[in-house]
């Protein structure tokens, strides 16, 4: 991450796990590991049990073993936002939150700062208690709000007590790309925290190569399969990264 | 080049060629043309003979051989926009343009829309008589004008008469780059001619890689040496461009 308010230097690469069962996701976990990610995002509501507390924790522990020390980024991504369909309610999602953090097996959580205000605030209990910075978010996958909007965005995520902010929305037009880097370009010198950002789909694919010259202190991309429209593969990723690293040298 | 007025899906790569004399101007065009650019343009404001217009037939003639069937670009950038001193005045400038355009040794070239409106239109006549596109260009080496002065850029050289505009400029910040890009999405879709731009130095690199993505039809890359700041080698550009398609496809 980067030194708050300030572009990064090096960008997190940050690969989604999204297998259904405890052995594929061990699987995932080993194979997208080898191509070298900084982080690994385990998107819970893909997991078949995701309804069985012990078994998310001990599926928890088994990917903590296959990540070969790469750190866990924890996320449930409500079906509103672009998630999987899950069968559990929300307050049984915040215990799982609660259980997961406490469980030490993860570095980091994700929640929607669009839950509600109770859970979000039992979210940030939980993962304070237990030392784990907190990424408060928020997904448009059917239009790209004004830019002033999605500043307003980043911004309540630092409000609710976000260590990292992020904003993911889809593009219909260049113009949305470009207001959605204003916006990262803005945020990222206004805030104290972090800010990470992408346009989804093939027009916005060029943010989650650059994204993070304009202040993105992260970006999503495929190891094994990838979790939202648009990533692209974790060498792709690494090698546009060092050419314009080089670019600047 | 793109269609008019669409963003296009392959931009062109031109190369700059900038050796002083004839003999290493065909060792650095052959050098060059083995990277493969799409187009290669030959800066003759860095000849040392460009006050003898044999000469620089010659030199043409010799690059022609050299470039390997890779098209020629002719610009003689004006050291009041980046090029180098040169010995001659602008009527001459000028009669070499005419000279050059005359001996089908080259496919484009580019003068700069800040030239004297006489000499531009002399060199538009000279080069439309000729059957060559012309390119005429702005640049701006201190700093990056605001999005409105840049479409305005762009809209002088069509209104010149112009069949390709360029605008090339210098970001103090990320909100000039995004200036630049913003301008260049606007004028790739309100003109009928293709527009290529270009933010310059380390922050603008990004627009070298992904620049095409926001409407403009070609970027310079490095073959042997650059011909201005944050150009980069045209294998990076060839990888990002690649990738970039490849995650649209």
């Amino acid at each position: 991450m980067a030194l708050p308010g300030r572009a990064p230097r090096f960008p997190v690469v940050c690969a989604p796990l999204v297998a259904r069962s405890t052995t594929q996701l061990a699987a995932e976990a080993a194979a997208v590991a080898a191509k070298g990610p900084d982080l690994l995002e385990w998107r819970v509501d893909f997991f078949e049990h995701i309804g069985d507390a012990a078994r998310v924790l001990e599926a928890a522990e088994q990917l903590r073993r296959a990540a070969a020390g790469i750190p866990l980024l924890f996320t449930r991504r409500s079906s509103r936002e672009g998630g999987q369909p899950i069968t559990i309610g929300e307050e049984q999602v915040v215990d799982l939150y609660r259980a997961v953090c406490a469980s030490g097996q993860v570095d980091l959580v994700d929640f929607e700062m669009g839950n509600a205000p109770a859970h979000v605030a039992a979210v940030r209990e939980a993962s304070k208690a237990a030392g784990l910075p907190l990424v408060l978010s928020f997904h448009d996958f059917q239009a790209t709000p004004p830019a002033d909007a999605l500043v307003a965005r980043f911004a309540q995520a630092q409000a609710l007590g976000a260590d990292v902010a992020k904003v993911a929305v889809m593009p219909k037009s260049m113009e949305d790309v470009l207001a959605l880097l204003a916006a990262t370009t803005q945020a990222s010198r206004s805030l104290s925290i972090p800010v990470v950002s992408m346009s989804m789909g093939p027009l916005g694919a060029v943010t989650r190569m650059c994204g993070w010259t304009f202040g993105s202190a992260m970006t999503f991309a495929v190891g094994e399969a990838s979790s939202a429209p648009g990533q692209m593969p974790i060498k792709d990723i690494r090698q546009a990264i060092a050419m314009l690293q080089g670019s600047q040298a």
